[in-house]
Formats: C-alpha cells, structure tokens, sequence
C-alpha cells in the first residue's frame, strides 16, 4: 500500500500530519478552508502539488458542507477562498494556477446561466475530485517519461540518483514527481541506489523522502547537504532529479533551498540534472526566475529542531524556502506528464500541447 | 573575555564540554590520557589545533601526577599515549604531527644523557605549555596575515564573509584559524557581515560559530548549508574561509565536510576562497588528497539529533567528516602564521622558512 498524504471523499478530508513523521502517523480532519489554510502554512502538508490539492479540498470540503442562499455567495465564497489559500506559501505556483483556473471557471458557468446551486456544487466537487485523480495519472506519465530519458541519456542499465527534498506520495496525491521518477526507474529494476539530502531546515528528505524509500524497499542511503559534492567525486552519480514550486517560461526553476546548488555542483562533475514536474508547476505568465518571489520563513525553523534549540540566542538567520536555478543548469531536461523538454524549449513545447488538447 | 576550551595548569586540565554548547558551558576534568582521548573521540574538544593541544596535556596532565621508575619508563608512556591520541581523530594532522615531534625529540634527549627523570618531565611539560601558548601567537598572526590579504584582494573597506564549521576560540587555544582572520577583520572595523553556515551533521556552525559571534558582537548571520550558492548569488560575498584538518604538500586540504562544495560554489560565484590553517595542519609527506584517509563518523549523528530521531528507522547513512578540496578551488591562498601562500607554492614556501628556522 502506498503512502497517502491527503484522504478524501465527498464532505471529508484528512491530512497526514507530516510534521511529526516518521515517529507518528497522524491524520487531521480537515473541516474548513481555514483548516485548510492553516495546514499548508504549518507545512503539515507541503510539496507544490499536494499543497494545491488539499487546498481545493479544504473549499470542497466546506461546499460540500455548507448551505448557500444563492450561486452569487456560493461563487464568492469559492473565489475568495481560494484566493486566501494561495496566500498560505506564495512560492508554490500550483495553488495559484488551480485558484485562477477554478474561479475563471465557476464564474462562467454561473454566468452562462447555470442557475441551481447544487449543479455548480457538484461541478466544483467533481473539478477538485478530477484533481485529486489527475495528479496520479500525471506522476506516472512522469515517471515514465523520465526514466526512459535518464536511462537512455545515461546509458547504463543501473543507475545511481540523487534527489533533494520530498517530492514523493507525500507531496503529491501519488507517487510522485522526481520520487516519482525515481519509483519508475526501481520499478524497472533499474536503481542502484538512491542518495536523498537530509534537506535542511525543514529536514523533508531525512524524514519524509527516507521514509517513503524505506516504505518502498528502494536502495536508498541519507546524506547531509553538505556532502553532495564529495559524493558526487567520491561515489558517482548517474543523475540529479527534483522537483519544482514554479518553472517559468525560460524554464529557470524555483524549487526547495539548496537546488541551485545542487545544479551547479552537477554541472561541475558532469552529472546531467533533471527537474520533474507537472505542467501546472509551469507558469508561462513569469518570463525569467528573477520575477519569481522566494519566501521566507520562520528562524525557529533554523534555531530548532523540534522545540529543542540548537543555535545560541542573538544570532540572526536567513531562512529563504526556495532558491531558483538557471535555466542553463537543468543539462539533463525538464520532465513534465506530457514528456521531457530541453528548459529552452519548454514554453514552445507546452504551448503546443496546450493548442492541441484545447481543439 | 575570550571563550576558551581548554584551561590548564601544571597538572591540571580542564575542557568545556562542546557537545552541551549553546545551552550549557560546562568543563570537566581530564585526569588522564585515557579520559583525553575519549573527550576527542566523542568530540567534546574538537578542531584539530585544540585536539592536539587537548591530547598532549592530558599527557602532561598524567606526566605531572605519575611516578616513574625510570627514564626509560617515561618515555615509553609518553611515546606510547602520543601514539594512541593520534587514533582518536585520525583525519586531523595535528596530532599526529605533535605525537611525532615528541617522540622523537623525548628520545633524543634521553639518548643524549639527560638521565634525570625530573628534567626530562620538566623539559616534557614545558613543551606543551609552549605548545599551547605558541597556539594563540600563531592564531593572531594569521589573522593578520589574513585580514590583510583579503582586504587587498577584495579592494573594498567592509567585507561580507562566509566561513563554515567552527575554527575559532574553541577549537584551538584561542583566537582561532579562520575565525581568527574574521576577528582580525573585526578588530578593524571591515566586517559588514559574516555569515556561518551550521555545518550538519554536527551542527558546530549553528552551535559554536554561532556562540563566539555573538559573544563577540560580530554582526553575524546563520544559514544552513544548503544556502551557500543562494547567499552568494543574492546577497554577494566578498570572500568565503575556513580552516584545514590537513593541507598536504601540493595544496589539497581536508576540512570539515562541505567545505569542496563551497569551494566550487564560490569558484562559480568568483568568489575569493581561503583556506587558514597553521603551518602544523600542513603535512608535506603526502603529496595529493588522494592519500588523505577521511575519517567515517556513526550513523546516529545524522539520524538524531540531541538524542531525537530525524530519519527514519532502516535507512542507510554516509557520513565523511571530512572531504578534500583541490588546490585549484583554493583561489585565495592558504593563510599560515608565517604569511599568506597561493596553495602550488605553499610547500617551497615552508620549507625555505623551515630552514631558515633551523639556522
């Protein structure tokens, strides 16, 4: 049985509390939008994608739940709610693209006259259950796409990956985005071994990716993030593959702090560096990473680890979530569920794709 | 007053227990060779000036309290509990360096005659006090040396400095390597900023750098390590140093494990990267890196932390203490208490200087 991070069926949603894996496993009821909110913004679910989804579960949640006394409330109530969620982790484009997509939608059915309440209900119900499905689908076409390419850029019948951070079941409704990719190629017997950084501060490959790999019976050693370069010199690396908060059209790459430099110590040691992510991570609307915002969080999560404190009082810290790396740094392509793609042509590529299905 | 990790005198010793540090500052006794050796080994004294330091007065410590029945017997023990100090932390060259030297000059002397038991410990206590004063002299020089290297080679009146694990007042005898040219640097008023990253798996950064900046009013900043590339590249970094566990003969220097990957961040960012290590750390009998033996630490450092489990039961871990960086990253220079040195002329340097000692 795989990992489940997000629970949920019509009226009812629980999250994993992933704050306190791997010692508990807990889920939470989540009840309402500021359930909702709260959740992401606490990081007891994360990861661009799951954050998105059980965001639009939390408003499904309360739709299902609640009476509207006319479509206009139940359309505010949807917009703004959405609107709100977003405001939880910024960075992460997935919950934006799903809050202007959703409200542009349910805004125009209700002004193409779908008068009845509960047929707009059911709509927005069957949108974020179609969601939640998707995102599986899309983690596996991923996969797939992404392990055929690394194993034939690479050329070796076994190979020997790193990943940062948790991009894995955890992150998404499933299987995962580069874990994802990961998952393909253990499925096709094809890992020698995994390495994941511990992922400093928040610890999501220590905790979260360790724990999925275990879960899975994959090959898979921790390391700090300070070893990735004596690694790569010392134990060679087939390949990097991570995730993605955004990929905007020049295809640079915000993603979990430490990435960039992962890129730049791949490209030093001739390790073709891959980014995985779900064309909903891409946002076309940002044309370089220098548009992108990076948030910043608490210095507790840097002085702490779990309540105990480990750096002295007074120091001042800086805690970016993300840094963003250069679009001439992703050397081995960018894996989305409709293939993988050079960073340069990515926009082209999505553009087209886009058209097509759109016909 | 400065922070000291050692206090000692004929007799007796003392060493802050480090692994308590921010949240207590407690020493405790060291009576012996044996006690010593254990206080290294769990790294309550660490950093390899302090380590050798530490490791031969609680010779002398023993030296002091102990009856011999002879000449011969003395230099036994002291050849004897040199030699077995050194396998505490092997990678630090240090101690090995120091037990070496000893040796050989206790030997000598008892073959040259001196047949009284209470000259030869005389001579062997007074060498260590030497040993420990000379520490500090050297330390004050290199920051010399140092802060006025990088403030030529950075042309600029305040600088912005990144150094990584902690090498100051509590890992030598006081004033510290590379924390020593920051604190030259601050005795001059150049510091705009400097900032440390924690240094997993150990956390000296976050836990000891951390406390003597702040103690000493430094204006400081905390990042883990994952952050470095991400510093450089938004916040600008005017020179990145760090202190060496050995340099050997060609200029390849092992240090606290991180410190390659900086190296080539900061060759990527053309940032000025300085290695500050006293002529003792410099081991000119091997000639590369690559016949550095890299010390591997347990498990349970990266997998807890302060006794709390982070990673998941059932993973595997690698945990070097230490990595290598080649000469050719080392694009500031090899900062010595005898001058600043680029790493290809570092060995021609210490050895004319050598001589010149010896005439």
């Amino acid at each position: 049985m795989s990992l489940q991070a997000i629970r949920y069926k019509r009226g009812e949603l629980q999250l994993l509390n992933q704050l306190l894996l791997p010692d508990r496993t807990e889920y939470e009821d989540i009840k309402s939008v500021r359930d909702g909110w709260r959740a992401i913004k606490e990081m007891k679910v994360r990861g661009a994608p799951a954050i998105a989804i059980a965001g639009c579960l939390s408003v499904g949640v309360e739709v299902a739940n609640r009476d509207f006394r006319s479509v206009e409330e139940l359309v505010k109530f949807v917009t703004d709610s959405l609107a709100y969620l977003v405001t939880a982790r910024p960075t992460a484009v997935n919950m934006t693209e799903a809050s202007v997509r959703f409200s542009k939608e349910i805004s125009k059915l209700s002004k193409e006259g779908c008068s009845s309440k509960e047929k707009l209900k059911d709509w927005f119900l069957q949108a974020v259950q179609d969601m939640l499905d998707r995102d599986v689908e899309d983690n596996k076409a991923m996969g797939k796409y992404g392990a055929e390419h690394i194993l034939q850029n690479v050329g070796e019948k076994r190979v020997t990956v790193l990943t940062h951070c948790n991009t894995g079941s955890l992150a998404t409704a499933g299987y995962g985005t580069a874990l994802g990719v990961i998952r393909a190629l253990n499925e096709r017997k094809a890992i020698e071994e995994v390495y994941c950084t511990e992922t400093r501060p928040y610890n999501q490959g220590a905790r979260l990716t360790a724990y999925e790999l275990v879960h899975d019976r994959i090959p898979s050693t921790l390391i700090t993030d300070s070893m990735a370069a004596a690694l790569m010199r010392t134990k060679g690396i087939s390949a990097i593959v991570v995730g993605a908060d955004r990929v905007v059209a020049n295809g640079d790459t915000a993603n979990k702090i430490g990435t960039y430099q992962l890129a730049i110590l791949a490209h030093h040691h001739g390790v073709p560096f891959y980014i995985a992510a779900p064309s909903t991570t891409c946002d076309l609307s940002l044309r370089t990473g220098e548009e992108i915002v990076i948030e910043e969080r608490p210095h507790k999560e840097m002085t702490h680890i779990k309540g105990t404190r480990l750096a002295p009082e007074g120091i001042k810290c800086w805690n970016p979530a993300f840094d963003v790396t250069p679009h001439d740094l992703i050397t081995g392509g960018i894996i989305t569920e409709k293939g993988v793609f050079p960073p340069e042509k990515l926009e082209t590529a999505l553009q087209r794709l886009n058209r097509q299905q759109d016909r």
